[in-house]
């Protein structure tokens, strides 16, 4: 793990909706770093309801967030993300070329094109025993707000700050719902805003998995490397 | 099966996304009937690639339309649905005290307060082997369209008919994509809006399967008694 290197997207969170972002994002061929402060993926699944079970995961009769969590990370695999995990992002800073530096609270800087915060109600901090929540995603970042989340538009899910954009619990806008299944979508219509940011002029039409050839090489070709 | 029965909720079409609206409109107690020209679940998924891999459901590395269209059905039973097969809806009819009268090509006729369009990309027409599909949804209705999908704003998923919504790859909205996980969000958001329409003065609170008992009994007390 190079948490110095410089990466195409930067995820602060890594819980269901960060993971499936990396699988959105790499699909178009965008690499991803994820930051959390926990020590391991998942986050509020993974610690506030590791063994309970879940009921309203679309194809999931029942399922709980560790058995979740394993599969964002078998699902997201062949797209290798980095992981840097146990600190937390302190803030970012738009450089001359237009991208972002991300600062940490375990001195490492990472540059990327794109920021997504996906850190849902918050960070966790370390604590006897289990980790405690400190609600509400980074309170000093200058960017529009509601109290608890960051204020986004449901069609591309940036924020004030263009090139900064907010996915799951952690952001708001008309209709939003906590739910999981919401971040999915987000995560994929923010991906799209992305890849138009990242690949101006490139191909506009969506591909599917299950038609395009080219995405399908994506997947089981680094599938089946690491097999 | 009682197809003349009325209900709370119509659903055009039993694709994943209707399947799933199923579950949404259930967890507050809104009883759905689903109307479909084919004569099984599935869609678009049974029907076009029943056995393609699709890799973009979240949580599964990979799966195919048969066996997600089974795990939904697994996941909706507690709610009962009534499935009405092997016809297509021909229109709706607003009746004086609000609620709708959907006609059917098979004659049968239900009377419902909400209808949701969840038709997929249009009707699927009996031919020889397999069904062939007549694209776009229901040419004649009403409603604002685009060349093949109802415009809905991306809050409610309301068509230009109050009380009739439309939800899956049968609706627009700024920055659409027909992606099935889309359609579960938009399942979920729209039951919102149908929940305030069918209580008004109810509980405006969201409530999570993991941590709401009521929801918890709603969901394994049903399925305890068909074990």
């Amino acid at each position: 793990m190079d948490a110095g290197a410089d990466t195409d997207v930067i995820l602060v969170g890594a819980g269901p909706v960060a993971l499936f972002a990396v699988f959105q994002l790499g699909l178009y061929g965008l690499k991803c770093t994820l930051v959390d402060s926990l020590h391991r993926a998942g986050g509020q699944c993974a610690v506030l309801y590791p063994d309970k079970p879940i009921y309203d995961v679309p194809g999931f009769p029942r399922i709980d967030g560790l058995d979740l969590t394993a599969r964002l990370l078998e699902q997201i695999a062949p797209f290798a993300p980095r992981l840097h995990f146990g600190t937390t992002v302190t803030g970012f800073a738009q450089q001359p070329d237009g991208r972002f530096r991300v600062t940490m609270t375990d001195g490492a800087a990472i540059g990327a094109s794109v920021v997504v915060i996906a850190s849902g109600l918050g960070t966790f901090v370390p604590g006897e025993g289990e980790p405690s929540l400190e609600a509400g995603p980074a309170p000093g970042w200058p960017l529009e707000r509601t109290k608890d989340a960051f204020i986004v538009d449901a069609e591309r899910f940036e924020t004030s700050q263009p090139g900064v954009f907010a996915i799951g619990d952690a952001c708001h806008y008309p209709g939003k719902l906590r739910l999981i299944l919401s971040g999915f979508h987000e995560a994929a219509l923010m991906t799209q805003a992305v890849r138009r940011i990242s690949f101006p002029g490139g191909r506009t039409a969506l591909a599917y998995t299950t038609s395009s050839s080219r995405l399908r090489k994506k997947i089981e070709g680094a599938v089946s490397s690491q097999e």
